[in-house]
């Protein structure tokens, strides 16, 4: 199963809407004979692949999947079935499918005949299929926000400066994130500020773009010649439903979301809500901060990735906005699940507390 | 000698102005027959103890000390000769004595024909007396800036509420920096706003009280009754040259001092200067903001350790206030020397780069 699980990761960040899953099939005599994963939505499932791979020799064997094995027919055919058809004595699968249009392939497999046991590895197998996971529960895409500033919380200097503060290697781990996210998000006054391309760029490795959206209410943000509008990525603009966007026709998909009831910019759950129709399963929000705490008042962010330089300014925009926390009461508190040296930085990851309700 | 170094470490934070300093004496044969530390100023040196212990093993023996041995007759006899009287015939150290009032321990001892050697574990004993040896070097106290902020930086909630963003785990250890230093400042800021008691209080063990210091320019912040004048620890005061100081007189000693030429509140400069005239050789800067900036712009920050707590807020008085660095160009860069989780939270230690003049 472990192996499985490896199998799945390779997945990340191409299978959207769908998960990532992994799959190992064993011969009668235990004998590993097939490997597969879900390689892109829209290609054959993990089981597929392994079941190819085995041929013959997958009959009276085993298959060990990271997932519950689908009962429908999507775009390609239910994986309890071909593993019926492939004579596959024996299921063994960490997580239960939580999709309700999938589940159902234990039972399937029950009644063929098929020993079908859950649960093994299921919280490591859950942990690679977090965002997915999350997005099934929450019916809203996965929402990583990731911030970069200085150990005393500033993303940057006064004047604005801020390149770069922190490092090479802090920056080529954000492009790993973007690399395994739907979608990139960023606010209106970092496109204005920083025109970002915000592309995922990973040397040697083959990488599915993340949708790039900027969130710009008024459409007044991107402009013609933006680097977002450079064509090696889909781009969303999101806009206000009365904006006057005819200056974007033809250069950029736009959507047009309501207005947040209270507070500036456009209402966030309606953004999710949008994407999670686009089969964007997990965001990856990268600012700025007034995004951020729009996003952390709506309570919609399920982990944080911090870089911090060891670095002081003592001055100039925190790493996070207003989130309409004034109490210490009701700040939103997190548990540390990794630190990590990148060069000379130190990356925080952190997920809500458990008491949170999010 | 790394035994003489975990020898040395008890005497941290009792022996200012003196370093703390530890000594193994091995007899003729190699046998360990003696040790030592400096347990307090005015008491007898390290060296002084493990001859002691040793006795008449020492004779033809070899004393290994953290520091080269010191060579004035201060408030105790010097060591040199110590060692000469009692036969040693030979001398290993770690680190040479920068001080230009005890220097030439070495060549006393040659000149009497032992046999000297130093540079022993040098950086790792060095690492231990960092304080004092940096309050030689600079003439003035090590400076250890602490502060406890949340993930965003800020160090309390916006209506001011900041009890407790950090665990019990940190608060603790923020005890044991105070027990290690010689003195432990606040701002008027802080003395307003939260009546610190400032003593430390580490459980089951003897702790050398730090010196209370307020830096108080109106000498308006402190006030009969104030936590910090309990009598547990000593206080220090320190007011304008101009300040009306007169309600304080008979509650805590009180110093003068110029303002700052430029800026609000006294010189800081002067502030170390005094501090160090009186025997304070390592501080705990313990904030606010506002007196941190003017430390970090003073330069003057030897260490920073920054208490992390997994917790968002969005809004609230950052960790660091103005320092006077409006660009990123001219932040200051640190090195990372240490992270450490501490139950739920995150410590962080860093030391200015190398390439930073401080
Ligand atoms: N270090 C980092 O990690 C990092 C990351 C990103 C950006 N940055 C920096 O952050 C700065 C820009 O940050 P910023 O805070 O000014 O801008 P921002 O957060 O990027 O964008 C804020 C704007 O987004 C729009 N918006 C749409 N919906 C919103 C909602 N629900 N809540 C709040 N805003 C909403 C609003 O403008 P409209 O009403 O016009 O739509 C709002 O003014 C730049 O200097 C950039 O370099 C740093
Ligand atoms: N989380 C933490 O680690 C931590 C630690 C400490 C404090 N705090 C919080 O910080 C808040 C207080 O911070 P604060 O920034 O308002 O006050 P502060 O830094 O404690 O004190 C600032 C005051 O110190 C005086 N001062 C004297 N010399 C100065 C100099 N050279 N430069 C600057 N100031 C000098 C000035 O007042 P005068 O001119 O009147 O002398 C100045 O207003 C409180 O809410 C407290 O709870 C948090």
């Amino acid at each position: 199963m472990r192996r499985a699980i490896e199998l799945a990761a390779r997945g990340l960040g191409h299978t959207s809407p769908n998960p990532a899953v992994g799959c190992v099939v064993l011969d009668a005599s235990g004998q590993l004979v097939g490997e597969g994963w879900h390689q892109r939505a829209g290609g054959p499932h993990a089981e597929v692949h392994a079941l190819e791979a085995a041929g013959g020799r997958a009959r009276g064997g085993t298959a060990l999947v990271t997932l519950e094995p689908c009962n429908h027919t999507g775009r390609t055919g239910p994986c309890a079935q071909a593993l019926i058809d492939a004579g596959i004595a024996r299921v063994v699968y960490a997580v239960p499918d939580p999709n309700p249009t999938a589940t159902g392939g234990a039972v399937t497999l029950r009644a063929a005949g098929v020993d079908v046991e859950g649960g093994l590895l299921a919280d490591e197998a859950a942990a690679g299929n977090e965002a997915w996971l999350t997005s099934v529960l929450r019916r809203r895409p996965f929402v990583l926000w990731k911030y970069a500033a200085t150990l005393d919380g500033r993303i940057a200097a006064a004047d604005g400066t801020s390149r770069w503060i922190t490092s090479p290697q802090s920056r080529a781990d954000v492009h790993r994130l973007r690399a395994l996210a739907d979608a990139v998000i960023v606010g209106s006054g970092t496109a204005r500020a920083d025109d970002p391309q915000l592309g995922a760029r990973l040397p040697d490795t083959e990488v599915t773009q993340p949708l790039r959206v900027v969130v710009d209410s008024s459409a007044t943000a991107v402009k013609p010649g933006a680097r977002i509008l450079d064509g090696t990525a889909p781009t969303l603009i999101a806009v206000a439903e009365d904006a006057d966007a005819t200056h974007l026709e033809g250069l950029a998909p736009i959507v047009r979301l309501p207005r947040a009831a209270d507070g500036p910019g456009l209402d966030v759950p309606a953004l999710l809500g949008a994407l999670y129709e686009r089969g964007v399963r997990s965001v990856l929000l990268e600012g700025g901060p007034t995004l951020a705490g729009a996003f952390v008042a709506a309570r919609v962010v399920d982990k944080v990735v911090g870089y911090l330089a060891p670095t002081l300014l003592g001055a100039g925009p925190a790493a996070l906005g207003d989130a309409g926390i004034t109490t210490i009461a009701r700040a939103l508190r997190l548990d540390v699940t990794d630190t990590e040296r990148l060069g000379p930085d130190l990356r925080i990851t952190a997920t809500p507390a458990l008491h949170e309700e999010n």
